[in-house]
């Protein structure tokens, strides 16, 4: 069992993770396929944005308590590290998929269900969504999935490691506040299919760059950063979309964008 | 035609972006003055601090479409490149001019002229200033002139994914709550000449060492930023001024910093 | 004098900087012992966590003007970098401690005493706190003590800029809203001493594992942090403390953890 449904509907996949009576939880078979889910985005030119959701009422309960974390207990250090490379690569994967990713996250969304989430590139909330990262919880670090490296830059050092020491719950008004949730919306699903839509209408190889950029000047200099954007920015000046934008300009027409 | 006029007061440079009938747009030769203006900067003892303002009541508009998206649709990538690493030019030279650079952002703020306020040290808005990154409504990717190695440190990763990859704007009352904007004030021009005035009145060789510092250190380890800090300090601890502060402190006055 | 108290209670261990008349100034003794201490925290299990408080209402008015700053007006560059260095070596004991440092800041926290703040895991403030990064005011630059590393990855970019460029006051409303502050609360000692007894609950090993990596990512690639994670994680997984969490769950019981 993949653990998600997958669905496209005019450019835009929907992943919706599901299992609603135990809040939509990851298994060892569910990771993986998400993994070579997304892996395998990066090639198909019939999607240009995804819309991550759950079902049920609740975003995802994180890795399976009996189904995950048991099995972990036994495991002999390959065996772990084969577990957590795992883990890893599917944010590495949400990352390289070269679409605008939204995480439409209702009720909750804990532990990896949380860093799949911190891991797109937009979230919006419902009024009911509670974020936690719960590792500290289980008797683990803080450190799981990138989350030390990505949660302090969406909502600052400080309001990360409380986060991350504590396994508390952030609540939607209060993620919407530091910068967590792009915004909290009573119907999340429509208003981040409504956004990734908007998004698929292109400039999509543009799209592209700019979720390569967001992640690659992480550990840039400025001038080596400037320098990469003087770079990317002229790859896309000589895309067909931008002289597309310019005619439709000219003509004082809305802009179709195709991609190329 | 630079495009701007500049002006010195007591310490304190004025650029003043013009051509209030196209909300001060910027051009091939208004890119290149600026940025040799801000060279030109690094070595003028007789300026302190500068303020960067629009006129009629707008901020600017950035790349004029006609004059420059037009002809950039029909250049070679070598041609291309030099235009984009331009535009990045502009950008490093703000960075490395050493004095404070204070943005008094009223009205409109897109694009090209978004990212200038976004180099400024500070930015000051109007209730009426609204800037939007909207590169990805020509067709292009919102890596332009630093803006995905820039904006994410400013409001936050998630914010600044939204920003860039919708290409909205961005409201005052929001850009101030989100970090963009250092405070939103009716009168934008005044209060920035007055926080100008304020940080001219120095110490400016510290001033100039903590603008450095504040670009330096983003993609230094923690350690090597303490040493780096300590190596800084220590050098403007020999600094007449430190001396200055320390006797005016004794005599129960207010220090006198000359730049030394 | 060293300048702070030292007392553990429950296996949290509480700084207090003392000298309520000058409000708990530091002097080049109390740098040191500080830095001393902090080290060998290191390798102190009979503290989990740490909080940092002042006395007689006040946090820390920083490095004492006539007893540090007179003598550094003094001072050759070997001297001057062996006391910057000596500050330094301060954050980076704070750091390297291995235990989660919690800040109780209430009035005057200025200075290298905000420093100390800033180098803490988590903060929390009472209403009456001021925090001034006031380098600036005796002819300084804002990069002390890894402040320009540190604060605009606590509170963003241009928020940080300003408060180096001009020394000015951040209150407690406005510092929670940044996200310097966690929280602001009425019984600010009380609070942080119940959280760091809720932290020194555990899980210890995992909880040092945190500290580590939210410092180590910070000019890591997003890959190699990601890796880095996983091999920390891993590590994690191996622990008694991970066991304990499960075995508990299963018992439907609350876990308690001995840190290994």
């Amino acid at each position: 069992m993949s653990g998600f449904r997958w669905e496209v509907r005019d450019g835009v996949g929907f992943v919706r993770l599901i299992g609603a009576e135990r809040k939509n939880p990851l298994t060892f078979a569910s990771y993986a396929a998400l993994r070579d889910h997304f892996r395998a985005l990066t090639y198909d030119d019939t999607v240009d944005a995804v819309v991550i959701a759950g079902e049920g009422g609740n975003f995802c309960s994180g890795g399976d308590v009996r189904d995950i974390i048991g099995p972990l207990t036994e495991m002999t250090m390959p065996e772990l590290l084969r577990f957590t490379r795992m883990t890893g690569d599917l944010v590495k994967a949400i990352k390289g998929c070269g679409k605008p990713v939204i995480a439409a996250v209702d009720g909750v969304c804990v532990g990896a269900g949380a860093m799949i989430a911190t891991a797109s590139d937009l979230r919006l909330g419902s009024p009911r969504a509670k974020v936690a990262f719960l590792f500290t919880r289980v008797g683990l670090a803080g450190c799981d999935m990138g989350a030390c490296a990505m949660l302090p830059r969406i909502v600052g050092q400080g309001r990360a490691a409380e986060l991350l020491y504590t396994g508390r719950s952030m609540g939607a008004e209060e993620g919407e506040r530091w910068g967590f949730f792009n915004s909290v919306v009573l119907d999340v699903e429509g208003e981040a299919a409504e956004l990734a839509a908007s998004l698929a209408s292109g400039p999509n190889f543009a799209h592209a760059m700019t979720k390569t950029m967001l992640d690659q000047e992480w550990d840039m200099s400025l001038p080596a950063a400037i320098e990469a954007e003087a770079q990317a920015q002229a790859i896309c000046m000589q895309t067909a979309d931008f002289e597309r934008a310019y005619r439709a300009f000219l003509a004082k027409e809305r802009p179709v964008f195709e991609g190329d």
